[in-house]
């Protein structure tokens, strides 16, 4: 099978120099696609920019901003079975980028966040027979706007993780499916995880 | 010698998990740290989030945000004789930062930044009899603005360099003293760049 990865971060630039961002090390995603190489499937990794090394194996499609990471994701779907998403996507930007680097005037700045485009969402209006799995990073009422989100994004599955995941080793994670049943809640270090979730992928929604 | 050093990003939070930084790796500035070790200095290393490890013999002084720089610079700047300030500091910020993560409305968000404390200026008030020296990094006029900076944050030079600088290998850099000459123009990897940036400083400024 050939898998659609997404991992990383992305960055939104108010200017050459500064950007929103998110302090996603793209372990999560670097993990599943090990284990989905791992267990023999094909992989497209479409990656912001993070520090790891690219599991041997897998054909890297490295973007920064989320409007790359879109435009890559849908030049690749058509040819995967199924995507696993679980970059951190900037879900706001600033509407307007200033060329150069903005100059200090000592005076506040207002910048207006705009909405980016929703890569799961698309992915999941597109997607047909293949199968999508979303992630889910909720501090709020986490299960049910995961739930929501699930539904809202067209996803076969979400995995829910909580903030405290972000940048870390281990992760901690509840994995709900279209039938709003928690599935599974695994702990343990990410690429654990990823096996497991590879595993669940191929026995679930891939048969 | 003991010499203070910061290096790499700040990032300034929106809310648990959106902040503003840069794209700084901190190359600059650990390279800093080693060639004043292999110089034989002691240094004090205050750091925003890197992926770098972490010269020997150094001491790291990890921080996250630029009010904990600030902090951590004040607190350690009495015992060293001098300071060189590579790091890439968040010089705008949130006004405000929201618990937990917030959630998206499908409307634009409009965020206040305000400035950040100033670190180099501040040590350079507080410096009497030791150095500072400073970095620019100016997209629009660079030579007059990095000469303007030297002055206004009372430096005894300011290392002007590009935003191409930022995540690469190399660097091309200008040093500028305080009488507003031009002393040096380096271009080469970084930890070149940096060990005749140390060389200079013992003959220049640390006799």
């Amino acid at each position: 099978m050939k898998i659609l990865i997404t991992a990383g971060p992305t960055r939104e630039y108010l200017d050459d120099v500064r950007f929103l961002s998110n302090a996603s090390s793209g372990r999560m995603g670097y993990s599943i696609a090990q284990a989905a190489i791992d267990a023999g499937h094909e992989v497209v990794l479409v990656s912001g920019p993070v520090a790891l090394p690219v599991p041997a194996g897998c054909e890297l499609v490295s973007v920064e901003g989320t409007r790359d990471m879109y435009d890559a994701c849908l030049a690749r779907f058509a040819e995967c079975d199924g995507v696993i998403a679980s970059a951190a996507v900037c879900d706001y930007g600033p509407r307007e980028r200033t060329s150069g680097k903005r100059v200090k005037t000592g005076l506040p700045i207002t910048i207006e966040l705009v909405e980016m485009p929703d890569i799961i969402a698309e992915l999941g209006r597109q997607k047909g027979q293949r199968w999508s799995v979303g992630f889910a990073l909720e501090a709020q009422d986490p299960h049910r706007r995961a739930v929501e989100k699930l539904h809202k994004k067209n996803c076969d599955a979400i995995v829910l993780n909580r903030t405290t995941a972000i940048g870390a080793n281990d992760n901690s994670i509840e994995l709900i499916d279209s039938t709003d049943t928690t599935v599974a809640k695994w702990t343990g270090s990410k690429i654990d995880i990823a096996h497991r979730l590879i595993a669940w992928i191929v026995g679930t929604l891939a048969d």
